[in-house]
């Protein structure tokens, strides 16, 4: 469901046009997702505080929004980022880390989902969660796998009216009709902290470049799993998976990116 | 005064059962110490806000509380979380990093040690000037060694009813009536920004798995030790030394582990 | 405008002294800025909040104030330290990011210029952006670039009485009467996020242990380039010049920073 040259174009167009990207993120995050956006072309700025972050969502070209480490002054700086992208017409995304967990990411999450976010991306277990919570899917099963969850992630992504971007062993994208499944990476790569926060990062940089959210999120899983894959046989653990992915992000061929499309 | 086989045991079940760690700490340290925590196998969560520390504190298997980069909210959070872990009799450590710095460090470092730490992972000066502060010790020596403090750490043991982790060019952990030396390591280690506050979140995980502290603290760092010398000879500085170390842990055998115990 | 011996002597002095600097800095930078300065021999110390950073100003010798993810909590961290700072003769630097960017980061940093920071580190827009809203320069231009904005950069420095660093392709260091640049480094450094920040972390560093801060700035510049070019050789992207960059720095020769300067 996602054509090899549209994540070409993705691909093309972040490193062209270099989307300024405001990301307001888990601290767990910041090195690793700035410095992964800056490989793949684009441009993040973690901009969080509810003095700025509004007025900036005026200047970036798409936000994210990551409740892996919340606190008050975040969630507002949060929602008014999105509050402004809505406004403006921009696209922006929601990573929903461990929103089973706490009431307090339950009801975070809620008040960013009503919002309306362009793109959900997590694990199985927290769109499980989401679209549980939502009505929208059976329960939360914290070992579940995306295959699973797929039906959910389906349901959820319709009654949002929105792209859900689960990623795991296999990833989904859905927006409720079409759906895509990137397949490929490295077993190592969940060692990789907060390689998922990343991606969510990423997921905005390519929705700010194309406008179909469902094929500019399928298009970024993409070319994160060719990197990592270009990245994989040299490594030898976590620690070099993870600079070995960052250069390989920086001269990543379009070659590749299109290759782990059309399996 | 440690079996090579209890290290080894820790060092297995860390890999088989993947605790969930619950890591307050400061930012600075977050990215490593996720990363080498993932890397030994558990399952690390930087959750520091009031509103959900103390209920997260009831999944977490273990709590870590670093005072790095302290501010009221963060203390807040590090109040509620250990007090969940202490109801609970869930393990909790604290890190009282450069505590005889500021008034403020000493105050938060009191409140937190009445809430009686499982284990107090530091450096020879932080040690020195707890032992100090609580009538146990002598006096701050901001260059002290982790020898010359050994019996301030045993007394200060002895009297919180705690393990003492102390770390340095020879790592020393007592309980007051026990007490093991570490040696071993590399000298350009503490070149790496934030490796102590990454074996505190270590000894955390270990004690998730292993109920005896002071057991589970030696051989947290006795693992450490290892991987950083399997790490060590590729590594030609402090960068390198510290992806390496992130390989070698996710591949660490339990023969390097035992032998680190056995000097 | 640098004599070579100056950056060997700078060099060399912080190895030697292991000057401990204050780093209040946006949660991006944390991680390199604190294992750039230890590679380079200095001691970072973040500590931010209010109730003890002035507190703490009175131990380190130097102190860095970064705009990069401003709060209101931060932002009275930050006049705190600067205050101490200036009230004991300490050199302090101001790094300025994004500074055009929105009201409350032009607020903050016109509240710190206030307060004279020994140096202001940036890059051209940055310095452009300041020159302009203080009187001293034209406007700002988002994609300026160091030479374009070397006449601003002198007319601020000379307003202000401080040292402007603003670097680039080629860095520009100047008093208002003296102007220093430094050639070099790697087309591929701008991708490794926040080594701007992690500059200014070295300028406050060197600073503490060299008198004069245009000389200090000149030679902390001249001593990164000279790391980067030592590490960009074996670099394939962003990833490895990074930890390269790290291990260069710990081991960096006397001559290798004598030739950056001597170009």
């Amino acid at each position: 469901m996602l054509d090899p040259r549209t994540a070409v174009h993705v691909h093309d167009q972040l490193r062209a046009t270099g989307p300024l990207v405001q990301v307001i993120t888990n601290y767990v995050s910041m090195d690793i997702a700035a410095n992964l956006l800056n490989a793949a072309g684009a441009s993040p700025a973690m901009v969080h505080d509810a003095r700025e972050a509004g007025e900036f969502a005026g200047i970036a070209q798409a936000v994210v929004a990551n409740i892996g480490t919340l606190s008050p002054p975040w969630v507002e700086g949060m929602l008014a980022a999105v509050e402004a992208a809505g406004a403006a017409g921009k696209p922006w995304v929601l990573d929903p880390v461990a929103v089973g967990a706490t009431a307090y990411r339950r009801e975070t999450a809620a008040a960013l989902i009503e919002r309306r976010p362009t793109v959900i991306r997590g694990n199985a277990s927290e769109i499980l969660s989401i679209a549980t919570s939502t009505g929208a899917g059976r329960g939360v099963d914290a070992d579940a796998d995306t295959a699973d969850v797929r039906t959910d992630a389906e349901s959820l992504a319709s009654k949002l009216e929105t792209v859900v971007a689960m990623t795991g062993a296999v990833d989904i994208v859905t927006d409720g009709t079409r759906t895509a499944e990137i397949r490929g990476g490295d077993a190592r790569a969940p060692m990789i902290t907060a390689l998922g926060c990343s991606a969510s990062a990423l997921v905005g940089a390519a929705c700010a470049v194309h406008d179909d959210a469902f094929e500019a999120s399928a298009s970024a899983l993409a070319i994160l799993t060719a990197a990592i894959e270009q990245a994989a046989p040299h490594a030898e653990g976590p620690g070099s998976l993870r600079w070995r992915l960052l250069d390989a992000l920086s001269t990543l061929s379009s070659d590749a990116v299109a290759e782990v499309v059309a399996r």
